[in-house]
């Protein structure tokens, strides 16, 4: 995925802007597993806005890395609007340099799909200093490779919306 | 990179050994900027194996999400042996679950390089409870892209020598 060239070119334009707005981002994923932050430091630069990434695969590692409280995973799930806006501000509480923080909590199949909780959805947070949290969510068609990168992308354009 | 077929099988065969010896992976990355993490999570199933990663590219982020020492970061610098050990046992120390953790910091080009620290030298760690921690360095050819793609190969053939 990280030679796809409309990700490598979206990838490079987001570090372009934040670099001319002095923004440096921290990441917090778990269906994509850290592709967001590996995509971005695949540009040449990415250093002065790329400051971390916290890869929250296990509920655990959610609550013990970004601050998720086990009250939100036990009512609402990892895969919920709750979680992923506790998630984007966790990290960015959490992260030393950051100004702006995305979180993307889904289910990228093939498992793991319900009824109410589809294979492909995904939910995002994302987080700046001085601004209210933005939460969306989606879902993605495809297979797990497509519902990553997809959520790669939607993670970028989240970013591109708080930066204005 | 996430659809190279080498990595994909690499990945599914790592995961396939982790899961039959009951270990779980936190990683630490710096170069690779989340593409380990990232392609060990493209393996269906892999969320019985995979625990948490921490991208700290920057050094205040290796310092606060990894507990790695200033004088260590002053002293070394960060792409260092020194400095890839502690990331590999704050990494390991710091994940919930992990039973396992692998680390590299380099230098992934095009620019960075000095004449003792080239483009392509990379420093690994590996850490797991009771053992003694791995390290190894290697200086890898071509660009950036091919730099990060065998730094995520080699930090699964290093967990794979961990796990013996």
């Amino acid at each position: 995925m990280m030679t796809d060239q409309d990700i490598l070119e979206k990838a490079s334009a987001l570090i372009a802007r934040c670099k001319a707005k002095g923004v440096m981002i921290a990441t917090a994923e778990s269906c994509t597993g850290g592709l967001i932050t590996g995509s971005l430091t695949g540009v040449d630069g990415s250093s002065s806005v790329v400051d971390c990434g916290f890869v929250t695969y296990s509920n655990e590692a959610k609550r013990d890395l970004l601050g998720v409280g086990e009250d939100l995973l036990a009512e609402f799930g990892a895969v919920s609007e709750p979680v992923a806006r506790a998630m984007s501000e966790g990290a960015l509480k959490r992260a030393p340099n950051a100004t702006i923080a995305v979180s993307v909590t889904g289910i990228a199949g093939p498992g793991g799909g319900t009824d109410t909780k589809p294979v492909g959805l995904v939910h995002f947070g994302c987080s700046a200093k001085d601004h209210a949290t933005i939460t969306t969510h989606e879902v993605f068609p495809g297979d797990r490779h497509a519902v990553r990168k997809a959520t790669v992308l939607r993670a970028f354009s989240l970013i591109d919306e708080m930066l204005g």
